[in-house]
């Protein structure tokens, strides 16, 4: 047979049933783990109007720069979603009816024209929970405690990096960063981990952020580091920001503590979040082993944009988690957990020259609940039990002539060899 | 609270809770069949190079028109896939390894920038499974007892209707409509029921079909109705499609009858279906009782397009079925059938103040499997319960302070007013 071609887009691919059926374990593990916890489901469209998309309550600028933008028939301008949480705002902001708090979840595929490398596509499905309604910190409680629970059935040693916005806000106002390059700066230093404090400074010149704060962030970098809460208490006085964030900080671990969860999280005085719209407690997980060394969940608290989006200065208390369906599947691939089996026919059922026949049992073998396969091939007998045995199919039927005469059907176990005859009446 | 207006693309739109809740039932129930039949998943991307969606093997001009093109920041041209068959064609092509015969399901979205009605979208979601491999006409009848299962479970009345091309083309030679009209002629033929003789005649006039060959439609059209396959048996010597159409329809007929499903299904010589690739034995299913006009799923044997998308002349048995989501949705929405339940949390966990103990009393639960909603909303219990009570929430949990002194939680039935205090170790 002729090869085609590879024709796939550049940042997109095709899974093919090994891989699939692991994503569909994946898909159904957090689907069930979102309704244990009560998650409802809703499903937006990937077609939007650009004006939805590019909204200044939407990614930042770096997203709606790598956002597909078309038009259809009628002229319209339309862009292909980057997130779920615009769309998750905008059915908030649309439907006032809806009952508070709103716990909702959507698992679809999202668009980002941006740089591919192994891991990352133009086209991944997010998984995402969104709370809004809560203003406690037990909505983040509940995430962060879903979301282990997620890991830990699918056989993942995670650690989840936590922090709070406002209190790194305040802590970088007290050292004197301008409040208008607060932003600024807490992007750059989320990447410390990735670009050490050199790469950090570094991007802070190219950003013009003054020397003066530039020498003060690497000065609290260093003494920052592996501090725990109680380390910033002293500041709390003289910043509401860190005050605040320090409740809400002592709030959670307090939950984390009862749910038993607080030695899966870890207090990171320089989490950040690559986006704007954060406003308090923050999140990101991590592969325990470091096999992969970007996260495979992250979310946080942003009580604004929905807000934002409907013009108001009205604060939705938001909090939401992000799973990357893609990279979950990376980091599962190749490895054995109990949960990832292949998936194989309980029985293959052979005809041999009675094809009629086969139908007909294993219509009644899928009536008991059976995963069954019916071999269209056409092959030889012999080579169909070949290929059965190499799968590693355990249980075939063979029907043949003579057995159809004599209403039996014989049941052989492929590694054991034994044979056994029943009868069956077609 | 401020309501946006409607932000939805035309033909778009947001499914809520209450209907996504239905969705995500039809969906399970078409996976899990999937699966109960050895289907395997795969996964394709919805952005794919434009010259590959508008291959001449793929759905015909109409389609070809109402594409979704846009190019990325790489200038490609790119198009949004408009079914799920050319990716499944182009993933057999360009792998030639897979294990023949190949049965795949996959389900995801499709893009039609078309006419919009009721029911009918621009953005929609297939659901399809494809056999290639498979000469016999055992694929056709282990998928249509598939798609029995399937409304079956879910509770739908349903009627294929079923026809053979070759029984179809070889009756239309017969009846002098020359061969290169063939496929405009059935293409026609396949609206008779929606716009009678008069409308198709009328059609096969403004396609320049010759008044002679209208004129044999018609005459045959009348005699054609209601026939079974004795009725074509007489035209079998003299036109060897015919002859072929009618071996494979009754090599099918034997299937459908040993399956004990033959009364399910429906012979109708006049059903065309909507596109060109068809080759072989076609079926549409419609419910029975007629509430929705038009087919909710559909299918047949085209043993043509991989081929064509390889640019050779070999021959892939192929055969289909597609199931569209959004109509099976709308045909269920309203009914009250078995699987359709609504979805409620087992418990309603309502803490007075005690927020960190809800959320161990909810973990405790969820671990033993129930389905759990922890009340966030710090009203007041009154309105708490009451909010439950009209959800037509069973059971609640309420936890207080004295409570967490006493290591008990209230269990409460709402409907019957019982309470029970029970020991729990916080």
């Amino acid at each position: 047979m002729k090869k085609l071609k590879n024709q796939n887009v550049k940042g997109t691919m095709d899974y093919l049933p090994e891989d699939e059926q692991i994503r569909r374990i994946v898909r159904r593990t957090l689907e069930n783990t979102f309704i244990r916890y009560n998650c409802l489901p809703i499903e937006t469209p990937i077609l939007n109007e650009q004006k939805l998309l590019d909204s200044k309550y939407a990614g930042g600028n770096e997203i709606v720069e790598e956002m597909y933008t078309l038009s259809d028939r009628g002229k319209r301008e339309l862009a292909l979603r980057y997130d779920l949480t615009i769309p998750f705002a905008k059915v908030v902001a649309m439907n006032p009816g809806l009952r508070m708090p709103f716990k909702r979840y959507e698992i679809g595929k999202v668009f980002r024209d941006g740089p591919v490398k192994p891991g990352r596509f133009r086209e991944f499905t997010q998984c995402d929970v969104d709370i809004t309604g809560v203003s406690s910190q037990m909505a983040e409680a509940e995430l962060i405690e879903m979301a282990l629970d997620i890991f830990n059935e699918l056989g993942l040693n995670v650690t989840i990096q936590y922090n709070n916005r406002k209190l790194l806000a305040g802590m970088l106002t007290f050292i004197s960063v301008p409040s208008s390059r607060l932003n600024d700066v807490i992007l750059t230093m989320d990447k410390l981990e990735k670009i050490g404090i050199d790469g950090v400074k570094k991007e802070l010149q190219q950003k013009n952020i003054s020397p003066e704060a530039i020498r003060s962030v690497e000065r609290y970098a260093q003494e920052w580091i592996g501090q725990d809460l109680t380390y910033f208490e002293q500041f709390a006085a003289e910043n509401d920001n860190v005050q605040e964030g320090l409740n809400e900080l002592s709030e959670l671990t307090s939950y984390l503590d009862g749910l038993n969860i607080l030695q899966d999280c870890s207090f990171n005085p320089f989490l950040a979040r690559g986006l704007d719209i954060y406003t308090g407690t923050i999140y990101e997980i991590f592969l325990s082993d470091q096999s992969i060394s970007s996260s495979i969940g992250s979310g946080g608290r942003y009580d604004s944009a929905i807000g934002g989006l409907l013009g108001s200065e009205e604060t939705f208390s938001t909090v939401g988690i992000s799973f990357g369906l893609d990279v979950i599947f990376t980091a599962l691939k190749g490895r054995t957990t109990a949960i990832i089996k292949e998936d194989k026919p309980d029985y293959v059922i052979i005809p041999i020259d009675a094809k009629r026949e086969a139908l007909i049992v294993a219509s009644a073998y899928r009536k008991l609940g059976y995963q069954i396969e019916v071999d269209m091939s056409e092959k030889r007998l012999s080579k169909s039990l070949e290929r059965a045995s190499k799968r590693g199919i355990e249980n075939v039927i063979l029907i043949g002539k003579e057995e159809v005469k004599n209403k039996e059907i014989i049941l052989k176990t492929l590694n054991e060899g034994k044979e056994e005859r029943i009868t069956f009446n077609f």
